[in-house]
């Protein structure tokens, strides 16, 4: 298994601040990997409220359907994650796992098993290893603080050579709210749900329905619009805890006017995290943001890029940092959504080199050549139709991509 | 660019009977390559009518639009096809250079332009050199001949390994009537429609309506069941021609009697076809089929076929020969189609590797290493739903695709 990091790997782990009713931590239990962390804890004040967004996979891990029940009502105390092994299509012993997880996690916080989310990612049809998680949770527990965020962060990830964190602050009614959270993801990575593990906290007080109307809104903007393969995965779970220590007035809906910058701050954030997981993706050396613009609706927009997004012949035609439109033209084709073929527009880093249905004649290269030679690539598409647009990210697909798949069981 | 040839190459080009009614051959234009015959020619005898599946690209190209109008009559004197320049997305002049490539093929066989149909294959948004086509055409129509399949079927080729051919014989009340074909694909390939050309000839008396439904009715079963990367091409055409020879009575519908013989050697010829097709598939080194049963109907395992045969991490997986039969799981939770999880069989080669929700427990894995060692590998998927089924063929993903496909253009 390559292991080569990602171009755009951070220099160091990004220093997120303290959220209010939040500590959390990781340890190495040894659920697969060796000398590393490989699972997370964190505890939750009473009174914290959670949403979530799950795979919409037919095919998804019991972990996934434990936290789905949890979400109903919206509340819980603590969250149980482990890496190396997704618990995923293993029978019976699968929500026998997620809940040996959840109890084990309950006892040591003093709440009901029913408030402790759960998740494991890692190789799917493997039995998860309960007694090892058992045996290092009071240890995992007793160091839980409230700056635990880089050894939790490194403890979620599987093929990810970086992890992956950000934080925004805001205000709601003249009180100073934090939002703070972590994501992996590498591979699998498409939507709908981006395939991933992302732990969101905040010390917001917000009413769980408002909550999960505020996540799925900016999920959609954000981990619904990137992939790196096209592939879903069994167990992608995105989770936002507000813990209601910054003491603000609850807000009663999404749409209120005290949360415009609380909404703001969280699509930073979830942006933020989306484009780790895409410059972490798969051998990825390129990061490329796709708009599409002139479609019929955002929806079909969102297809549209999505096509070209996915599509290998694109991927690779920029991992050799060639201009090839004629595949972009492809893509957009296949989406199944409405394009005006003579009035298509292609542009590359901002010069248009295709236009009302043919490539522009002696365009200059050089801007484009050199664009693509960068590490961030924008590739801009109108489809003539309407108005309708979306922006989404992808990266190219390279050698590494085949080197990290062809052998990652083993 | 990489030209390593397929393993799955045959030795030499199968030998193609001849067609009564049909003449073709090929000859180097120059259109892109050097030293190569890269246009191919067929006059068709007066009477002959003609079927076609054109792909459902939104982007299609201005030759698919001139055969889809030419298929409303399903009547054709000829064919004019060119290797090196797909003719699409090049404006105004893209219509152009079809007409124009009808004309010169209509001229030298004295017939109506309308009744020549058009194909080009290559690079997208790249004017066509209709110059050196129109140069081309008098010698290449006066050197037609009965058995010029080898240059034929090269005259079409792009980043083909080997050319394809395939024949088959049968009766039709009682008279024997020959079917043989050629086609080109390597990358691109996705239903619907199956991106690639692929011309078919038989000497049978077909009215067109009824060739038009058998043609839809056998590339259902096979063009578009086949892919190599998801990805659908501007310019896929699929067409059959039928010069009547053979004299056989023509039957009335699709569903005759009389037909029994020519449905299956039709359906025969275009697996041959198709399967060529895949076996080139660019950068393969493993043929694989998968049948999906127990599923809702046979179009939700198709479905659930083709997401499981374009999934990156399933192919990947494959040209690592690697048993994880958990990214097979994943594909068809992906699919969006019905599926029990719990009732979930996975076998390769034959062998259980897992069934009821979970992998089988010491399952011998020496005949499933043995097997995924070899050439053509069989993954056997029951989604324990109903009776729907399907089978699907598709290649693995290798370092080959990257480096066919990063550098193609230049």
């Amino acid at each position: 298994m390559a292991t080569t990091k990602s171009p755009f790997a951070p220099k160091s782990f990004t220093t997120l601040p303290e959220v209010a009713g939040v500590r959390l931590g990781g340890i190495a239990a040894g659920v697969k990997y060796k000398g590393r962390p490989d699972l997370f804890m964190a505890e939750l004040d009473p009174g914290t409220t959670v949403a979530g967004v799950l795979t919409t996979s037919l095919t998804r891990s019991s972990a996934v359907e434990w936290c789905a029940q949890i979400l109903k009502k919206g509340v819980a105390r603590g969250m149980l994650v482990n890496a190396g092994n997704a618990n995923a299509f293993t029978g019976k012993a699968g929500m026998e796992g997620t809940e040996a997880m959840a109890e084990v996690a309950a006892a040591a916080i003093g709440c009901k098993k029913k408030e402790v989310l759960v998740a494991s990612t890692g190789v799917i049809g493997q039995k998860l290893p309960t007694d090892r998680i058992s045996k290092a949770v009071p240890k995992l527990h007793a160091g839980l603080t409230p700056t635990g965020w880089p050894t939790a962060a490194r403890a979620i990830m599987t093929t990810d050579t970086f992890p992956k964190g950000a934080s925004a602050t805001c205000e709601i009614g003249g009180v100073e709210v934090t939002i703070a959270g972590f994501a992996k993801g590498s591979g699998m990575i498409a939507p709908d749900m981006a395939t991933m593990l992302a732990f969101v906290f905040t010390d917001a007080n917000i009413p769980h329905a408002v909550l999960q109307k505020l996540l799925r809104k900016a999920t959609d903007k954000t981990f619904n619009c990137i992939t790196v393969d096209g592939d879903t995965s069994t167990s992608d779970t995105l989770l936002l805890a507000a813990t209601g220590k910054a003491g603000n007035t609850a807000p009663k809906k999404a749409s209120d006017k005290a949360l415009k910058g609380f909404r703001a701050a969280l699509l930073d954030v979830l942006t933020q995290l989306a484009h780790h997981v895409v410059k972490d993706g798969e051998g990825a050396s390129k990061f490329v943001t796709i708009d599409v613009t002139g479609a019929a609706s955002d929806a079909a927009a969102r297809k549209i890029g999505l096509s070209i997004a996915n599509s290998p012949l694109v991927k690779t035609a920029i991992a050799g940092e060639d201009a090839n439109w004629g595949r972009i033209v492809m893509a957009v084709g296949k989406a199944g959504e409405r394009a005006d073929r003579d009035r298509l527009t292609v542009a590359m880093g901002g010069t248009v080199i295709a236009e009302q249905g043919e490539g522009v004649q002696d365009y200059d290269e050089a801007p484009v050549t050199a664009h693509l030679k960068g590490r961030e690539i924008d590739i801009e598409v109108d489809v003539g139709i309407g108005r309708g647009k979306a922006r989404v990210w992808t990266c190219d697909l390279t050698h590494a991509y085949i080197d990290i798949n062809a052998d990652y069981r083993s």
